[in-house]
């Protein structure tokens, strides 16, 4: 972690679960949460995200709705941004939940 | 629980993890859950539910996203209706996740 600037995000105190219910509650951002699973940081491409067949601004649309949830949070370094999960920060506010999500989402295919 | 009809709803195996989530965020649809999160069957007036606030449509709207779902399950006895949650087919589903999702939602207020 370094002293960049990040972009708006709540404190952790603020997040609210029904926000990242809904923020989770859509496939697209569910697969950006299982990229960011990794707890590394991602760049914001979609082909680095695994979404070329998306337009990149309806990529970055999905990222902010994360974002503003609380579930990533996306760190500026001059033209670049960096994106990751608060994994940390969910856990503290809501212990159990993503790992239960987590686990939800590998549960065997329908 | 009886031989009643019950109105339509996914098989356990097709529970879907987005679908469940979309449900559940949003603020009406969680309050109906804490409501349910008792396993007793709750008759659907909206008085009844702490909602008289909401259209009796509105409501029934809500009340058909949780059950199309899978979360809840709606039992037909004649003219009533009877609704209750799905505990045991979503912790088969989801192991742990319901329980994870009721204590978040008891996290202290932000």
């Amino acid at each position: 972690m370094t002293d960049d600037e990040r972009l708006p995000q709540p404190a952790t105190a603020d997040i609210d679960l029904v926000t990242v219910l809904h923020a989770l509650g859509d496939p697209v951002r569910m697969t950006l949460l299982l990229s960011y699973a990794d707890d590394a940081e991602h760049s914001c491409g979609p082909r680095d995200l695994g979404l070329d067949h998306l337009h990149k601004s309806t990529v970055s649309h999905h990222m902010r709705v994360l974002r503003e949830a609380g579930v990533t949070t996306t760190r500026v370094a001059g033209r670049n941004r960096f994106v990751s999960l608060r994994r940390a920060d969910l856990d503290s506010r809501f212990p159990g939940l993503l790992d239960a999500l987590l686990a939800a989402q590998a549960a065997p295919a329908r």
